[in-house]
């Protein structure tokens, strides 16, 4: 069991943040997420698309954004726990609250703060038996390096821009090009920037890529058990075998709350109600920040989170240090804030 | 007369990014500054000292922030009408708000955005009579570079970080280094960082930086005009000339709430009291946002202002665009706001 001052669930920019600005108040944090890598929803859906509204950043990329505030919380040696998802919360009499994920980790903490995007987010899979027998060999949900896909035959499943993208990526003239790239969806109409469409359908055209209409109901395994083809239903009932060296799963992200729900924490519309001076939510040691909060006006904007985090982490310390008066010093100026980031004094 | 949707009053990190938000929801803004560059208290007191707190930038210093700032409003074209105050404001029969500054520049408004930082910013200067024939050709309110004062005798007025910083780096080994400096305050006591005052002593006791206790009470010029010296007056009543080619005043800003308190704006402990949903005073068409704000966990943070400029944005939008229902839409995917920043979309 981990005892610590805080847990947080969710390792996007807010709870990477959060983290940072636990660290200047002295208190300490592990972060819980269910995916396998730190950086949350924009990570998965448009790592390499630029942000242009980071203030203080005039264009930056999702991936950019999350290895900064990575760098930025460093000093305080975030304890990340990736690939689990917080399944139980439960109060101790001391008022603790001890936090199981579905990995059998446990926690002990003083505060929760839940950064969980609009929920865990878990990829969306084929509903296709026997294709987990594939996952990270053959099969890959999103995509984050186009090396493993040179020269090879691809099929990209799904129609909202992230098998878009994928489908664009993969077929772009350059050294990692695939061989062919099929984009493999229910029928032709997407759900993407119309930017993207349009450009999906000039590949089409020339020939670059290859748009088949249908649903995938079997798989064929080659005598060795690697996948070798996909088969595929068109609306007319007909059948068609695809045949493919790699799959590439484009069908965007699952919200889902998780147990929330039943910790009584109160929601509106499936968001957090917080109170917006504390950002702790209707149970008590329990905080929560980023796209899952509702309030009067709230926007699901990045800076949005980055200052709720920093309001949390005083709430928070009422918690963690409830004798002390916590005063706000200023990394430019604080000798002590120097000292904790492990940068020079003046 | 200068017609605008919304016109910020302030232009600190709030202020300039106050501009990028209304900007993408198309919504034209002037700014007024009382300094004479853009950028607000950071800018004045620390313009080179790391911030580490800005979300994403691991460090930058207060003139990168802003310089980034500038940046990233650019496609917007901020009007920005610097080295000028607010001077009245009044509302007219169409619900606009008529605001005329110090400079005699009036603006007609829909909504007005006071992002001010704790007020109008002015640096504090020496009540000395006469000594402003020389402001800004031996007198200088703040170090901008150290190119002037290289080989000459300076004298550094001032007991806070501005006048030991100041004194500090006009006397450190380098090509610009100052002939001599003298450090001129009231008494050997300092309002500074901890690690700020020990490095000043350890150039006083080096002899690199001389300090002087003791009061300006009056000045020396010479034949030509120029100023030739302080006189200064101790403790025990003696007085003292001290001969100078260079005096810098580091006595810090002077915040002045200004005309805010007459427009009806209901403030407590000298901020503006802000609805935190859409950051409107309690005069409307009147927001406010930064440092000058208070509401419930309210926390004088950079990062704060610039949601606070984020949720506004949507708070004026309304009143600019009555009969439109406003989108969030995001500057990773929006092709409108590809268009408005000037940038490719994919």
């Amino acid at each position: 069991m981990i005892e610590t001052d805080t847990l947080v669930i969710g390792a996007g920019p807010a709870g990477l943040f959060q983290v940072f600005e636990l660290g200047l108040l002295e208190i300490g944090a592990h972060v819980v997420d269910s995916l396998h890598v730190p950086g949350g929803q924009l990570i998965e859906l448009y790592p390499d698309k630029p942000i242009y509204d980071i203030p203080g950043i005039p264009a930056c990329s999702a991936r950019e954004l999350v290895d900064n505030l990575l760098k930025q919380v460093e000093p305080f040696k975030p304890q990340l726990h990736l690939g689990q998802e917080v399944a139980s919360l439960e109060r101790q009499d001391d008022g603790r609250l001890l936090v199981g994920t579905s990995a059998g980790t446990t926690f002990l903490a003083k505060a929760v703060v839940i950064a969980g995007g609009v929920g865990s987010f878990q990829p969306r899979r084929l509903a296709l038996p026997g294709l987990e027998r594939h996952f990270d060999t053959q099969v890959f949900h999103g995509l984050r390096s186009l090396e493993p896909f040179a020269g090879r035959d691809v099929v990209v499943a799904g129609g909202v821009d992230a098998a878009l993208d994928a489908a664009l990526a993969l077929s772009e003239p350059g050294p990692h090009r695939a061989r062919s790239v099929t984009l493999l969806h229910r029928r032709d109409v997407f759900q993407a920037e119309a930017a993207t469409i349009e450009h999906v359908r000039e590949r089409i055209a020339s020939g670059a890529l290859t748009f088949v209409a249908g649903q995938p109901t079997g798989l064929e395994e080659a005598a060795d058990g690697r996948l070798a083809a996909l088969q595929i239903t068109h609306g007319d009932a007909q059948t068609l075998r695809l045949p493919l060296d790699l799959l590439v799963v484009g069908l965007g992200l699952s919200p889902k709350l998780g147990p929330l729900a039943e910790w009584g924490v109160v929601l509106e519309k499936k968001q957090v109600v917080v109170d917006t001076g504390t950002f702790q939510t209707s149970v008590p040691g329990v905080f929560a920040v980023g796209d899952v909060v509702t309030y009067p006006g709230k926007k699901r904007l990045i800076l949005s989170g980055f200052h709720e985090a920093a309001l949390a982490s005083f709430g928070i310390a009422a918690l963690v240090y409830p004798d002390q008066r916590i005063q706000l010093q200023y990394t430019t100026t604080s000798t002590r804030l120097h000292e904790l980031l492990g940068v020079p004094s003046p």
